[in-house]
């Protein structure tokens, strides 16, 4: 199917192979030095917040070059098989080095971690050696000459110039590449033509814009069709990817995002929602109508959901919500809100205190809104102005004894203190969207500094002519194909169990991408990318939301990703290693 | 004076030395592999850019490392000191991968070089060796466990959250650090409080801020006493630092930019100017009335200052100005541009037919101009949209027929045909001043930063309690403290000849750990880092603009510094390396 030598798929499955043994030993190791009885110490964890930030990269590396060995460098087409072997070597070559650094920070802490003793705990210079001995490898050294080299990238760079073929194509079932192709000519002759005055006016996603988007049921696509949906059960995440990169490459801002919302309130509904709730608001979210939006973030909780704090006070006949959000992205033009509130006065509950409450609301155009309902109460809303993602407008809200019905409780009396529980259903979906969001300001970028550097002449020739920007080109291709290749598995069902991990490490991976190959497109650009008129302007501004929201990088890295491996790896020494607590083993014992 | 270990500074003394060894190799062999007959090709240095572009970069790190060294870890407050082996050991590491990237493109190359039979040359593979050599030196691997681990780098950070110290400290002059005091005040209570709004609303730079600067010699910076400037002979150039990186603090765009233009104009009108016309024009520059702007780049011709076309025609009295230009920062509110024009109709004289011609125009306000003056022909001017560096305005101008005197032909009759020597001659001293403007954004970020680590609480604790806060917090302050002690070195003199080399790697350098500083300090912010109240946006999408103006990195990287290393590299081998020309040797024959 393509000419990649066996003997490069080899050098790489050697090394990805070796490097995913030392990861798993340093996983397991950070694990034991953050338990103390067999569980995760919050103490611990925070002592050892760098090496962990390191592997939950490490482990989004790994998946992406595993996947993209097995997809496309194994049985792609000759452009995607060496797409694949430029990104798999980048990224093997990245992660010798990230290693090392855990290496290091594990021989650093060697008397800390308090393993002489333990006999099940190999010699920490281990790691080190072994990396060394992956890095000396001839086989390694020799792929990195024929595929990491300048001349190397320089010839991935003219394939990615001269091609015809679409760069990060995947084999997509029929129904998605229908939708695929749909929704990109949408993007391209609805959206893209408000995108750019959209951005630079702040304006509100126009309804010439809604209108289409409603028409192809896009506010539909994680709800089943029992419910007035399009859910599809055989891959309605990967429709769900394949419409959002779709749009998000028009504008992340005013198309790709839109159905973020949806999706986690959907989904939460549907964890929840009582048989009544379900059958009432599923179809009217899957029409688009109301527009809804989601309030978790409080201006002094962050990611730090267990300790919000907006009040729900029981009254006759339902609650008093009494607080603030604020970067509720939508909270004007949306006419339903899914709020999160503490719905019980005992604190200490932390997010089992927790309970999801609809609030319904007039639809409002503008940057601020004073909701004064015939039910008491008000809720103001003011648009926090920011460098880009604009279009919908994150809103700051402030609630005041504003009453919602008790109807409007998730779930009602069986959902009291589920709230946390009910939003997290949706968050799985709404990482995976966000890896699909980022991958389509990638291919917008991209695309958009390839048909630069043919155009821009520079000392009287094409800048896709001269060797650097051909190297850059190859990075990005690579780096993008590589991405999507590794979000398109996760939404496949690439994943263990509900998929939180791996769509954790999708987002973080993708994000990250998106910014660096945004900067990348800016600065082929030169002088004129910096320009408001010029598109990739706009998509390195919006690309640097994308390791905020949705999981800011760091508590995603931290709390999710890296707490997810330790204790994946904590029980497979529960369950696979003899460990003699009298010994003094800090972990593993039961 | 500190307390680094004697050991430590001894690994790192050992390592950059090494490093210093394996770039000049291989700067020398990419130099010979680049020319025939002992003159650089510029096919060939196209063929070699990828290389060509990490040598230069790596010719910065190294300089940087070298002068940390000295400066500060020798000679340094603890904090300095500390802070000054941090950086350079992250220097050290990026800079073997970096230069184990060259050595794969030598040795991918090694055919092509056609040095098999070169004598001369070494193995090709001893930089690969060497390389591999100083990365397993026991002292390095016992510097990185002590200065790069998780540890240490949480106990920088520590330092650097508690320190009272400056952060970034250096020797300055009595006069100079006068001066940095008193621009920080008028920075923090002038150009502070206007910062937001300017950039907000893109307006352009008002009176309220330009007065005090004109009071305070701003303007004539680089203009000697005679002339009614500042300029101080013992420390022009780090005069000029100081005032441009504490302005830039306060607003890269509205004030921290203000003196580069009359930097380059006094500049050019010292080079070539004549009698009569420094007398007449510098004052006017030195007191900022009229406010000046340089007209060089074109739509079509960015860096290649070879091909520009604006076209002076000679005609009774004057010249006549037809063509266009762009990118010309400030020409609204300038009186005075600055204009490269062809005045020989010759076109194969490349640069050696472009003079510089003085305009004189009225100074306006708003974002276009129409500019019509009683001697005839018209000057349009309108502002480009920018997602930064607001203030002063960029513009498209288009000239028609527009009448110069004779006597604003910069040098008159012997200025003919030497407009891009005489604005070489500004561009040094524009690139010092670009590095300066890149350290007054990052100390704004990393001070932001800082504030906010102290301030906000996640989790129940300040951001900066948490080890991975904290090693954000390091790096970036290393990263800081070493691009202040590498401009402020090259700055006081710590170049050979004219500085265009040095310039320009300080330029490079300390753009780029802006743009990474910013982004980092944005994503300490969270959330809030977003929105365009808070200032660190702002500094996010300044920082943007500093890789593309004054000599795109590119272009830098490979037409100056590469360039520049390759000929000293060749001078040093005709000097000193005895050459068989008849044996075949490509290069360096004299």
């Amino acid at each position: 199917m393509n000419t990649v030598p066996v003997t490069i798929i080899e050098a790489l499955t050697t090394m990805v192979t070796g490097l995913r043994a030392v990861f798993r030993t340093q996983v397991s190791r950070v694990a034991r030095a953050c338990c103390v009885d067999g569980v995760l110490e919050p103490e611990l964890l925070d002592r050892w917040q760098l090496p962990s930030y390191e592997l939950a990269f490490a482990a989004a590396e790994l998946l992406a070059a595993e996947t993209v060995l097995r997809r496309s460098v194994a049985a792609g087409s000759e452009l995607r098989a060496r797409l694949g072997v430029t990104f798999a070597a980048e990224l093997c070559r990245g992660l010798l080095a990230r290693l090392r650094q855990v290496a290091l920070d594990l021989t650093d802490d060697a008397t800390a971690l308090d393993l002489a003793d333990d006999a099940t705990a190999p010699d920490l210079t281990n790691d080190a050696t072994a990396l060394g001995e992956l890095a000396a490898d001839s086989g390694w050294q020799a792929l990195c000459r024929s595929v990491l080299s300048g001349r190397a990238l320089d010839e991935m760079g003219r394939r990615v110039c001269e091609s015809q073929e679409e760069i990060g194509a995947i084999d997509l079932a029929p129904d998605l590449l229908l939708a695929q192709n749909e929704f990109r000519r949408v993007a391209a002759q609805v959206v893209g033509p408000l995108a750019t005055q959209i951005h630079r006016q702040d304006l509100t996603v126009p309804e010439a814009l809604l209108a289409p988007l409603r028409e192809m049921g896009v506010f539909g696509l994680s709800i089943p069709e029992s419910f007035g949906g399009t859910a599809n059960d055989e891959h309605a995440d990967l429709m769900m990817i394949v419409v959002t990169e779709a749009l998000s490459e028009a504008s992340l801002a005013a198309a790709g995002s839109l159905i973020t919302r949806p999706e986690i309130l959907a989904r939460a509904l549907l964890a929840g929602g009582t048989a009544q709730q379900k059958s009432h608001w599923l179809p009217l979210i899957a029409s688009g109508d109301p527009l809804c939006a989601i309030a978790i973030t409080e201006p002094d909780y962050g990611s730090d959901v267990a300790g919000l704090q907006l009040k729900a006070t029981r009254v006759e006949g339902g609650w008093l919500l009494d607080g603030a959000k604020t970067w509720c992205t939508f909270a004007g033009k949306a006419g339903l809100l899914m709020v999160v509130a503490r719905t019980s006065p005992d604190r200490a509950l932390g997010h089992r205190g927790l309970s999801l409450l609809l609030v319904e609301k007039p639809s409002y155009d503008g940057h601020a809104f004073d909701h004064r309902p015939s039910g008491g109460g008000r809720l103001l809303g003011k648009a926090i102005p920011t460098i880009g993602y604009r279009g919908m407008h994150s809103f700051d809200l402030s609630f005041e004894q504003l009453f919602v019905p008790e109807a409007n409780l998730v779930g009602e009396a069986a959902g009291m203190g589920k709230g946390f529980y009910f939003t997290m259903a949706g968050m799985v979906g709404g990482r995976m969207q966000t890896a699909a969001r980022a991958l389509g300001v990638m291919r917008a970028a991209l695309l958009a500094a390839r048909r630069h550097a043919a155009d821009r002449k520079v000392f009287k020739a094409p800048l896709a002519s001269y060797s650097l920007t051909r190297a850059k080109l190859a990075r990005m291709a690579a780096q993008f194909a590589g991405c999507r290749e590794l979000t398109y598995a996760v939404g496949g069902g690439a994943h263990d169990g509900d998929g939180r991990l791996e769509s954790s490490l999708i987002k973080l991976f993708a994000c990250r991408s998106a910014e660096w190959l945004t900067r990348e497109a800016l600065q082929i650009h030169g002088a004129s990318g910096y320009a408001e008129e010029t598109p990739v302007s706009r998509y390195f501004v919006d690309a640097r939301v994308l390791s905020i929201f949705e999981g800011a990088e760091e508590t995603l890295a931290l709390k999710v990703v890296a707490r997810g491996l330790f204790e994946q790896a904590l029980e497979t020494l529960e369950a696979g290693t003899p460990c003699d607590a009298s010994a003094g083993t800090p972990c593993g014992a039961s």
